[in-house]
């Protein structure tokens, strides 16, 4: 958490804090355009295996939606699986992944 | 929509109707495992350029949360942009896309 204060804004922590207030909330990674998480509320094996998958995925998605529409921006991905739900909400040098408990309708 | 009754059963026909009904709805697409369309509300160019990414996105998020979890499965994959949100819900041989109007809050 201090990594992210650092480099990113005391607002950060902050967010990150909020999210995980949220009962359904696994945990949050903050993923550098890189794919490495640089601040995680998660075990360091899962944020990096989220991080690099849900980076990858936040790219490729930005450039269909670049090839669909050159002036269209990507602004969240939502992975909804059996067991979980995966946020990524892409920014300009982050990206911001948070990671759920599927909620039971 | 005829193909989509005689492949898919009258009950395809009935859903697509059912969502396009949804006042943000722009068109739905039945995208076969090839990613090429063979249903659709929208104009071919559109169907067609959502079908191909729609289906590879859907794919790689597939193989994302297979690598994480081998016994999870994805469910629906949303992508909301700056102008629109589209939402795919694969199935074992075809894929259905939602491409919608962006909800301004």
């Amino acid at each position: 958490m201090e990594i992210a204060s650092k480099f990113m804004g005391p607002g950060t922590t902050n967010t990150m804090v909020r999210i995980n207030e949220n009962g359904s909330v696994v945990g949050t990674i903050i993923v550098n355009c890189e794919g490495f998480p640089e601040t995680t509320t998660l075990d360091s094996l899962t944020a990096a295996t989220y991080s690099n998958h849900m980076r990858n995925l936040s790219a490729s998605a930005s450039h269909a939606l670049k090839e669909i529409d050159v002036t269209d921006e990507l602004r969240v991905l939502r992975l909804v699986s059996k067991k979980t739900e995966a946020v990524v909400a892409p920014d300009e040098d982050f990206y911001l992944v948070v990671v759920m408990r599927r909620q039971k309708k």
